[in-house]
């Protein structure tokens, strides 16, 4: 049987950070992603708020920390799935549809998925104007008018991030009140560049290089319109790629987000977490960074303490 | 009185980090450093462990962060000292040697400093052998002879990291004990790598372009004596740059270091703290920056909350 030091899981910024340390604190290191190695940043189009780039695509970035993981002597298994983890006591075990292997330490890095509505467009204009985050891309249509689809605390969250950037913001909302906290559908209310289409459905994203127009229908109604827009932030939920950790006993909270604590321990011993995957109130590429490299240092010292005694 | 949404003291990596997320988000951003701006990583000649970066300069990732920063719209005044802060209230006061600043939110980003040992040739060869930080130049020491200067907790974690990394590592330590953890203790003990040269005091460091030497005295017996090495890892202590912080209220440990939980929050509403000033359990580049964006993604919220209701 293969063993390690430590299995990563994930290979998005996280994983690739914790595969950074983990590796130069002299840990045989394996790094594993179902897809290929990158995250959903490599998704961005372009990134300007990672602290050193000033611009980069997400995809550069994600490819420069596999490489920089990979040439300090870590490895990295694309397309590799993790299908069962035994996690309790000191040397655990982790199964793929390729082998078992066995290894000291776990890190979870294997971050979220965003909920799509599944329209006509939606997946034609990713990156040309329909985004599900506007901390990331808000800033790239100041001055312009963009929509936000949802009507839960993160849709709302955006639209007053993006009411303070763009010019006018039109929420769409399929049923007739907020599912939200009260102080942010009252700041909504309080803010005169933003309207909410009531119980409207959005049935196509048009467009030509970019997006420019909504297709709408009123639910009640039947009533079909269009909307003119520069973006549109899809925020109908998102949701933790927690379901191989849970069922090997790592505790989440109800959204399933892997419980953690300042040093990214999980309720197991050994068993770390880091990135979108985690409780942490932030998800971006620089807190997901931060927390990998946490992880690592963290793992490191448990297994020195529990193999090196 | 000039007024800002959020005054961030510190330009380091955490400063720059959260100044870039705070001025995206649309908040008036102001970063002040009794320094220049960089923080302690522009001393470190080649930083490798930068997710993003497989090598560059110290010197040229802090200014990558500080250009990044400005050219998003945030303010960085340079040389300029805070003395006193007002942080009780919806509006608080920064003072320094310039001005009086009025603002809604504060974030502490102030660092550390590591003790020196004070001896003849220690500010010279810094970067050419004499280090503070295992971790950030520990692997550029691979399969070298090291020397560690200290006896705690942290003389003893960077001995064990370089006996895994380097052939050979002398501690240097001024007592007859080590003043650290057993199990720490204990590791070193089972290192057939890490000799301990007792009751020793460190009198110079000589070299050529890098460290070759140090001049060693035993302070029981008045014997001298000469040892070669590569390098030599400082870690007699560290010290958060807490003071200005501890005198306006904000909670410490009994280190100093400013008590933080997940969301960066300090024991004071809407007061911050990210980085090396803060009890976050590591010190590292990507740890400090995601604790910055952390900081004013949450000032954000505090801002919007507290002012924009």
């Amino acid at each position: 049987m293969e063993n390690w030091d430590v299995i990563i899981v994930g290979a998005g910024s996280a994983g690739l950070a914790a595969g950074i340390y983990a590796v130069r604190s002299g840990l045989k290191t394996l790094v594993l992603d179902e897809k290929l190695a990158g995250g959903n940043i490599s998704d961005s189009p372009k990134v300007e708020n990672y602290p050193g780039f000033t611009e980069i695509s997400g995809r550069e970035l994600s490819e420069r920390m596999a490489f920089q993981c990979q040439k300090l002597g870590a490895v990295i298994h694309s397309l590799e799935l993790v299908s069962e983890l035994k996690l309790e006591g000191e040397t655990k075990t982790v199964t793929t549809n390729n082998i078992t292997y066995q290894t000291k330490a776990v890190i979870f890095a294997t971050g979220s998925h965003y909920k799509n509505v599944d329209v006509k467009g939606e997946k034609e204009f990713r990156g040309r104007g329909v985004s599900y985050c506007s901390v990331c891309d808000g800033p790239f249509f100041k001055g312009k008018k963009v929509s936000v689809i949802g009507g839960g605390n993160s849709a709302c969250i955006t639209s007053l991030y993006l009411s303070d950037i763009t010019s006018h913001v039109t929420i769409i909302h399929r049923r007739d009140t907020f599912r939200a906290e009260y102080r942010l559908v009252s700041d909504i209310a309080s803010k005169t560049n933003i309207n909410v289409l009531w119980n409207t459905e959005i049935e196509e994203i048009k467009g030509d290089r970019q997006v420019r127009t909504l297709a709408l229908k009123n639910n009640v109604t039947g009533e079909k319109t269009e909307l003119d827009v520069d973006a549109v932030f899809v925020q109908v939920g998102e949701e933790p790629n927690s379901t191989v950790a849970k069922a090997a006993g790592v505790e989440t909270d109800d959204a399933g987000y892997i419980k953690i604590n300042i040093k990214q321990e999980t309720n197991i011993s050994g068993i770390y977490a880091a990135g979108d995957v985690t409780t942490h109130p932030i998800k971006q590429v620089g807190t997901a960074v931060g927390q990998g490299i946490t992880a690592a240092l963290e793992a490191y010292s448990y297994i020195r303490r529990t193999y090196k005694k």
